[in-house]
């Protein structure tokens, strides 16, 4: 495709023939891309020069909501099956999808930086022409919190749902709120982790099982003033009753804290690093969340947002709230130091091995 | 110093010699800075290698608290000044300074990703042997908050404060809270901005007072639900009384908005960037906190911090209730749209412009 | 727009009613942006799911290019008005939208982060797909490199501009190439400097003209191996020659220098800022490309890129060599320590001073 | 150590108690740490503002050097081993503190924002008294090179060696040149990779080794102009001649091959990840340097460094130059596309796999 000799032919038969050739602005639709920025203060004749960041920005934004919602959805898939093999690339594969979900996250929160550029005396130029629209109505970020298992009844400010959505958006946060999400996987999962349904496995601590006897160091373990923790851990571990309120079952909990305490066997490498992904996501989140708040915060001072609400005050108590994964997080309060660990048995050793 | 000619002397004569020359280990006294991490479960013979960097990552925490405390006493130093020449570069010399010190915060935020290399299983191993020491002892980080604004009064968990330091130490605290912060200095500094005080250049709208008429304008902006927006910019502008629990005078708050609207005039642009960037200083500190409650919720759970506190719940009130700037923040509520700002008469203009 | 009053309306009514709002999705016409996202590995039947990441994360530069674009033919048009009145706004709002394009630009350095997400194997599924695109075919980057002022014949690889670019676009290239840039916009501002045209303002160093005293002080200040420097000085700011392959004249080259010497005097603070602004914005560019290079030579190693060309070899060279305002950066070689600098006359102080 | 009761006692009492007590600034010897700043234009009466932000940032930059080489060392220790226990959480420690060398080395990186708030007129207040010291005698960082496996003669501008350390530094540098680096324990432990020793288990690919097989399907995915890379193919992975000038050996480079083509399976989960993460490293590395010689390059223009080299044209060489792990990154060169990969036999799967 050399321009002389290109310059001999017809404009017509050019455009056919360039057709069969990969071009990187046809590939990447750019003429969609770059032509979906219509500045509101334009149509109305007040050229506001800061709107076109406003949009491009959360245009930006929503481009990566698509590709982490596109990253979840196979993590689910994969946890959704009946069982993983552990010689299969799939638990692999599902910790590198959450591990470029984890570096887009970062991405995100440090976009915020860029939106800082724009102070209140600029937004105000084209903000009301916006009402009531706001970032709450992004269904994408809305169908990720439900993806990773923030139920309809956890979200703050429930009226907002009905009162700012389009009644066929808000019924899509419902249904989303309804499809199995990553936490519930994680829970199902966990459970059904292949050896610990084998009773026998567990015994084996002069003929005690490993639980009663993780228990007793556990009590051991805790200062003073912290003897009551025995309790908490007693309904959280032994007791097996579903209990309200709970996402992960007693047995889902007993098996991502062995995860935690024997990570380094090799099987158990990538359970745990599946759980330190969820918490940072959780993290990462909470971040974008808090940084967000103090952004509006500095822009709108106490005034509410284009949508309605108390922009600052839902995004921080959504900062507060809308954890996903405390019940993993929670379970750092109940190990115990490595050198007092259990030494596991043979049975369960061989168990976890490479073959090799 | 050739090592040829080098290799010709005797080795004293050598020794001698070299010490004439600045050498960069020298001139930077590795061997104190190198020689002081002396692991605690070493001596106690239980070796934990995360120790090593629990130990380094405070060390460069408190290095740069040493130089952001630098740099916020010079700063200091510029505004407790009973005036300040224009024309001079001192204003900018703060605003340079204070710009340094939010690119440390953003390294300190970013360095929170290290420790979280550290997982809570490697931290149990040595977290025992550290009570009761624990990041709440940090003297600088307090000195830094004091140098802001914080006051004893507003600190949360003021029990600590007796149980957690050394009586030296509190009494620190107590008289950092003393001395004039850098929020009392900016109330002072911007109740004396110079052209503020004649009355006369504020007269001139058809024979009105500019507060008079913006009042109005603010007025005006409001939407239906907002109106009783003007009682508050009534008893926050317009009533020069002084009241409890607040930091600006009606005066300085003047002069900070009346900074916010007209901020693109040259001699307005460091005192917008200086506020800009306290209110910048106080986002960072907050993010600073916040992700460390977060970090600290993952890595100790809902157990109590070493230092006896539970480190999470004093971090996440901390990060809720330590601003210091906030009065700066909520001026973004009273400002109105820039092409309805009252063009200022030429003699205020005059007053503010370059000679040139 | 109650859940409610909805309720009883018909549907159609309603849909006519919602288009009378503003809703987030159509105001940022996300049916475009999250619609041009088609993987050529589905339409050969050959799914590669990493096609999704390297589409959409082309889509974001694209999108933020478009906005670096959008801020910088601000900043052009500022610059190149007869003059630019230091009371006014205008010098202020070329900086702070700089600033902008820096912030920007630091997002797009750590976006390559996600991308290293993505390994050789998983490229692999479908580069071949795409061959000839390639990222060269960015026009908006070429467009944005030509704004500041890279011109055609600095470019490296010029046979790429016709073997694999469209002939109109080769042809944008060059015209791009042909408007003023910022670089030939900061040479005629600063040879204009309003004082710097008044000769008698630079006499009064008893006698002699600034720039020779300057020189004379310069001299002293260099080292013994470095005396020869003072033959360059003399070339670049004492001979008011054009030169071939320069860019800054001499006016402008001692305009500069004297910016970053007295950089202190408010009215040569913005001017400061913008100059240090340009070599932010080449040095961001710089590790852009440079971990652009580094990233693609672990992704293809020795292969050639999608587009023929050695992308790895293309990006080296043009992370070495298109830096822009290279001639700004050298004038560090040309500074005096502070405490040496000639004091300013009152006549040249005056005039560079507040009026108030 | 409550308030009330401590206030009972005697002063001398209580200090004798609160030694039994840790505290922060004892744990963290503060006194030596924050002892360690005496500005050398300080004592030369000439005080330089910028001169404690100069040393803080280069002691926080030889703690974190302590520390990146501190968990280097125990990753030498690990890979030294004469075997590693698959089972054993050898390697994954290994990883795991690789990583975190490489979120520290993202935060050296992003100091360099930290530095570059100082301007060159700020920087020659105090640069001439820092002759002859330089960043170039950091000893803790050439170490850290010499870790991981830069060797004497593959330096940069060897003559600074002699002329600028001490001498007991230049033979420090020449003896860690000498220890086994972290690429010369890479390509022992890839040797002897368990099963890469039976020959048997590469047979099977009807009656052939498994290297003709990919070697045939290696040359099939070569395109025209690319069918000599076979030869380099050939001299790369089939020749097990040792060849001046590499480190890694053919039978290395087959496992490690083998390791980027099947890393999905468990055992080469590890293995993947350490080579990956020496790139990163390396690459890490390299934009350290890169960015510390453009920020050089814009702080002192053309002059030469403190140290008498110049400085930005060592950083820049260095930056080209001192890749360690390259020879892992020109693997991607050799890969063939993942559905066309032969299909492992169950003998060479099995050996693979978890027992379970």
């Amino acid at each position: 495709m050399n321009d002389a000799t290109i310059g001999k032919k017809s404009a017509s038969i050019f455009v056919l023939e360039i057709k069969l050739f990969m071009y990187y602005s046809d590939y990447l639709q750019l003429d969609k891309i770059l032509g979906a920025q219509n500045l509101e203060s334009d149509k109305q004749d007040k050229h506001a020069h800061d709107e076109m960041l406003f949009i491009v920005i959360h245009q930006t934004y929503e481009l990566w909501f698509k590709q982490i919602i596109f990253e979840a959805r196979t993590v689910h898939a994969i946890l959704a099956k009946p069982s993983i093999n552990d010689n299969s690339p799939e638990l692999q594969t599902a910790v590198r999808r959450l591990n470029r979900v984890i570096e887009i996250l970062k991405v995100l929160v440090h976009q915020i930086d860029v939106l800082e550029t724009m102070t209140s005396l600029d937004f105000l130029d084209f903000r009301d022409m916006l009402r009531p629209a706001s970032g709450f109505q992004s269904m994408q970020f809305k169908e990720f919190e439900a993806l990773l298992g923030l139920k309809m009844e956890a979200r703050h400010g429930k009226e907002y749902y009905t009162s700012q959505l389009r009644p066929d958006d808000t019924q899509k946060v419902q249904d989303h709120s309804k499809t199995p999400s990553l936490l519930e996987l994680m829970n199902e999962w966990l459970e059904r982790l292949p050896f610990f349904d084998n009773n026998e496995l567990w015994m084996g601590w002069e003929g005690m099982n490993f639980w009663y006897v993780y228990r007793e160091l556990y009590l051991q373990s805790l200062g003073e003033g912290e003897k009551k923790n025995i309790e908490v851990f007693d309904e959280m571990f032994m007791t097996d009753e579903s209990r309200e309120g709970r996402s992960l079952s007693d047995k889902a909990r007993r098996a991502a804290l062995f995860i935690f305490l024997y990570r380094d066997y090799p099987i158990l490498q990538n359970p745990f690093r599946l759980i330190n992904q969820l918490l940072e996501i959780d993290e990462l989140l909470a971040t974008w969340r808090w940084r967000h708040v103090n952004m509006v915060s500095r822009m709108i001072g106490m005034r509410v947002g284009t949508g309605g609400s108390t922009g600052k005050g839902y995004l921080r108590e959504a900062a507060l709230k809308h954890y996903v994964f405390s019940e993993f997080a929670e379970l750092s309060s109940f190990l115990i130091e490595r050198n007092k660990l259990p030494k596991l048995t043979p049975a369960l050793e061989k168990e976890m091995g490479f073959r090799h």
